[in-house]
């Protein structure tokens, strides 16, 4: 039997993250990990698809290089090798997490290898090791549904992590969902060459996002020849291609990206609410048990940085120190070519809340940097209070919109105006700037449009 | 004899700028230019050199993408082509030039091609015509100091507008100037295989910049075997090369990047206060006659974005909306390959002026987007008073750290502390969350480090 002051389940960028600031706060903690130091995140989510979307879209941008003066490519020999690019992520992943194992040690974090199941609010258990603990966070994450491909031949559906660990890539692939997984590996493989049809129950694609942006991306990927099944479901194999509905679509192989559900620990005395499978808790993410919180994919959220802000929420209100987070300043971001990324409301929820609003909207391609850079698909989308122009959601397709979105985090936490975004002096020439220009277009006095 | 409401003299990003701003506010103006709409900044300046830093980053991301998984590029047949890339460089300004004609034609202003000179506070004369305005704003811009050429023979020396016209490259090139263009031409050309020494009068590189940023350029440089001679003037030319001091440094072209002076108009009847060659103004851009403004490097600020917020404070001004520009919060961007941005008080200028501080520094090696785009080089340094916490200067070199600059400068203009920075929740993955990194590391809470 262990003591500790803080015992946290689940090493994800929820959980190793708590476990530092817990550590910091001066708790005894325990990080219990069943499989890997850095969880889905660093393993098998965000980290290998970002890089292999890299690696993607340089491959698309070595193609289209001529108008650069790049000369001597030959375009035939060009070639992506699937297995080498996923070796060259593999190498990263393992420094990534060799640097989570570096900052356990560093802040004297014990890591304990095995899967934890919880006798109550403060016991868990790990094997036959019981650790005794002040207080918990469950960080367990979640997992992708698997049950569909049961429901096929056994062979022919892949799920992502298989998926990645492939040396040889498809020549056609269906994939299932309109998520934004399943979207951003579908324009992945569709830069280095794939043959790409979507399938999805849902009417529109990533349904999450204001409607602007998700039509930009119906649009591009029907643009691009990404066939988009909506409101279907895979229902059979035929020779060479699965049916959708009664279509026959041809494919070498289903990839199953449907939503997630949360991976629970195995709970003996313990009861916790919850809410659509997600476990149930406060603004300071504790749950209905006192000293047992809960962070990251398993309350519902579904991105590293939100896990990692609960975990600090979580280890504070452990200190006494109560710092809620606001879940509607947030940013959502999104890993297409172009990027998309958006904080706060979307045009849709302004509407339904009766708000009244102005906006202002900045094509890329009149921006002088993206014009520069060759990028100039996408648009900005500032939404405002009209009263008194208080920010309430910027939705950006761009390049590089997942850095620009931080820009616009901080207008939403700061409860800035169209004012204070228009007067901000942005440097020239750069992507920035169309943030500042869909402002002044907001405002009514339009600058480079 | 014409009337308006306000003359703007040069069409640059500062004028016309003022242009789109003084015709909002319901003045009738005139902008007078004569060379070419856009001024230095996008028709030799800005534009023209960040697309071929654009092309060149490519050129050098193509030799260094087997990593990604990328085959069949033959590095002996690579090759770049200046004259192709240039002509690419010639249409996006091209195009660029014409959008601000038709801003011009949309916001009503009237553009007078010519060289205007000033008869008096409100007379302007453009060849035998006669403009009388309430207000004139003076943003003629600045020059190269082109004296340089004439100590050497001819054919020797370019200036920067000459080589971007030439149609091939020399093999070995050297630079003349320590400042900010000749540093981004310097690296540029190294990036396309050019062989390049800098020679400059200083003793540091980019004198204004942080010495940690300067530093990192001087080893950097001195890492790509680019030869920095520093404090020497180049005093002769020999057979294939130029005298520096009492050494031989082979060559085929000097370019000359000498700091530049101001492009004063013609003034007839009409003093204005100058400082160091170039003109005063108050905080609203008024110089010392009233209803004669200035902005942009006329008045020794040489950056566009700078200019063109000036445009709009001498505008607001004249319709009695009293709006200063902070000068202490403005971005400075730097193109480099990693790029540089600051913005705010440097480490140095804080303890000259005796301010306890403290400071975050985060390697970008560490991040896991710079990671993934394999683009590890630089660090973020954020410099911060130590009672308050209020964040005094953000220094960034980095990939996209020209767009990650937009972040800091907000919390610059809106005096946020430490705790503001690193509470805002930050992406991941994103370069942007290395400021929060490093924003946690001067609060002694550091995360991934």
């Amino acid at each position: 039997m262990k003591n500790f002051d803080l015992i946290i389940i689940g090493a994800g960028p929820g959980g190793y993250v708590a476990a530092i600031r817990g550590a910091q706060l001066g708790m005894k903690t325990a990080l219990v990990e069943k499989q890997k130091l850095g969880g889905c995140c660093l393993n098998w989510g965000c980290i290998p698809s970002r890089r292999l979307m890299e690696s993607a879209k340089l491959f698309d941008r070595i193609r289209h290089s001529a108008s650069f003066g790049i000369e001597g490519i030959d375009a035939q020999a060009l070639r992506f090798n699937w297995k080498k690019a996923g070796s060259e992520k593999d190498r990263i992943v393992v420094k990534l997490v060799k640097g989570v194992e570096f900052l356990m040690k560093k802040n004297g974090v014990e890591v304990i290898h095995g899967t934890a199941s919880l006798d109550g609010p403060s016991n868990a258990r790990v094997g036959d090791d019981v650790l005794i603990g002040k207080n918990v966070i469950i960080a367990t994450g979640s997992r992708p549904d698997r049950s569909f491909a049961s429901s096929l031949p056994k062979g022919i559906v892949a799920e992502i992590d298989e998926f990645y660990a492939r040396t040889e890539l498809p020549d056609k692939i269906v994939i299932r969902g309109g998520n934004v997984v399943a979207c951003e590996i579908a324009n992945m493989l569709l830069l280095i060459g794939t043959s790409v049809s979507l399938v999805t129950a849902g009417n529109r694609l990533m349904p999450q996002l204001d409607e602007a942006c998700s039509s930009f991306v119906r649009e591009k990927f029907k643009k691009l020849g990404i066939q988009v099944h909506f409101e279907k479901e895979i229902t059979g194999v035929r020779n060479g291609g699965v049916l959708v509905g009664d279509e026959f679509v041809p494919c070498d192989l289903v990839l199953n990206c449907s939503d997630r559900t949360a991976i629970l620990p195995e709970l003996k005395d313990l009861r916790l609410d919850s809410h659509n499978g997600f476990i149930k808790t406060d603004e300071f993410m504790q749950t209905s048990v006192p000293h047992v919180y809960a962070i990251g994919d398993v309350t519902g959220t579904m991105f590293a940085h939100v896990a990692s802000a609960q975990g600090s929420t979580a280890t504070n209100h452990m200190a006494g120190i109560r710092d809620p987070l606001d879940c509607n300043k947030l940013p959502l971001n999104i890993y297409l070519d172009p990027e998309i990324a958006a904080v706060g409301l979307t045009e849709e929820q302004i509407k339904a809340r009766s708000i009244e609003y102005v906006k202002g909207e900045f094509p890329m391609s009149v921006n002088s940097k993206a014009l520069v850079e060759g990028q100039t698909e996408g648009f900005v989308k500032v939404l405002a209070d009209k009263k008194y122009g208080e920010i309430l959601g910027v939705h950006i397709v761009s390049t590089r919109a997942t850095e620009l979105i931080a820009e616009a985090v901080r207008s939403l936490t700061l409860e800035e105006t169209l004012d204070d975004l228009t007067k901000a002096v942005h440097a020239h020439p750069t992507i920035s700037e169309t943030l500042m220009e869909a402002g002044f277009k907001a405002l009514g006095k339009p600058l480079h449009i």
